[in-house]
């Protein structure tokens, strides 16, 4: 993709190069991709250099927690080494971005464990490409009293959950673990009205 | 802003530093932040690096045109160096992207005058914040024939075009020059009924 889209392609200048870097973004395509090169370039100290420096920073500085798998400056991760989180409660989620929904809200102040995806048949995501065998490795070795599987209530998120419960319900000390999952029901705030039928019919079933 | 939103702001990580980086872009706010950092940070070769690469080239590399004010690799930049381009036509633009919006259309092989903004009363840009010196410049000493005014169809972008066909009459050589504005119309592929009025009579006083 060019800035000029009427040339031939015979070189790929800088521009073309940054455009479609920027392009390849998630939620980015080739005009939003435009408007940011060019907020970039004419604001170089204060938004070129500064994005740069922040990239710099963040690939250097930032791995993921060889416990968890979160995101962190340290490993373990400051939530994997914080003295007063609750060490038995591990909450298995798909990806840090659900990990940082959940810290979000303060509701939550046990470890995690990342699973990197969700089983998916259609993307030929298989139990092994996620680190579910590290997640029985933790409980194996541990003292987890309770396992809450905050996945989606999708069919792949499902699916993920059950394999799970299916692997802890083979471990020798499976007796003392919890495994719970998150509530479905009513978003807070929701309207009736404009819900679709399955959460209806499953807060109905889970009523209070 | 951090991604654990809940907790006190008691240090600013790298990665926080590089979600507000990105936040602070035209066209993302704090979640799209979110998302596209996690995706660099997942992919640090093909994404992470890429982007810093490409941001540090652009930086090194691309550089504002001395005569017309576009974006190059070189000075002067390639369409006023092209010697296939007239070099009596100066359309005139209030940034880049209206450069490269012309440029891929393909119906203009002239050169261009970026004016760096639009005059505008609520924002304070007066006529000494743009390059319009630069443009009586470039006429003044030039051979200049034609002056085509692409600017928007605002009250800012009229306000533009007035004060520089205001500027351009004062200049000695002025009767030689024609001062042009694109044609105002119904876009093409538009459909009259979701047309605003103004464009609607435009249109119709403008007939062919």
């Amino acid at each position: 993709m060019s800035a000029f889209q009427h040339r031939p392609q015979r070189e790929d200048s800088p521009l073309d190069q940054l455009i479609r870097a920027l392009a390849s973004l998630p939620g980015l395509g080739p005009r939003s991709a435009r408007r940011i090169a060019l907020h970039l370039l004419s604001r170089r100290d204060t938004a070129l250099n500064h994005l740069t420096q922040a990239l710099t920073l963040a690939a250097d500085q930032i791995k993921p927690c060889n416990t968890c798998g979160n995101l962190d400056v340290t490993d373990p991760c400051r939530i994997c080494a914080a003295p007063d989180r609750a060490r038995g409660q591990i909450c298995v989620v798909a990806g840090v971005s659900d990990l940082w929904a959940i810290e979000r809200t303060g509701a939550y102040r046990g470890q995690y464990h990342i699973l990197g995806g969700l089983l998916s048949a259609l993307d030929g995501v298989r139990p092994e490409d996620l680190t579910i065998h590290k997640l029985i490795d933790r409980v194996n070795g541990g003292t987890t009293t309770e396992i809450i599987m905050a996945l989606s209530a999708t069919v792949d998120g499902q699916a993920t959950a059950h394999i799970i419960a299916d692997r802890l319900n083979h471990l020798p000390n499976t007796a003392e673990i919890k495994i719970s999952r998150l509530a479905h029901g009513i978003p807070v705030g929701g309207d009736l009205d404009y819900l679709d039928d399955g959460t209806i019919a499953t807060a109905m079933k889970s009523r209070l």
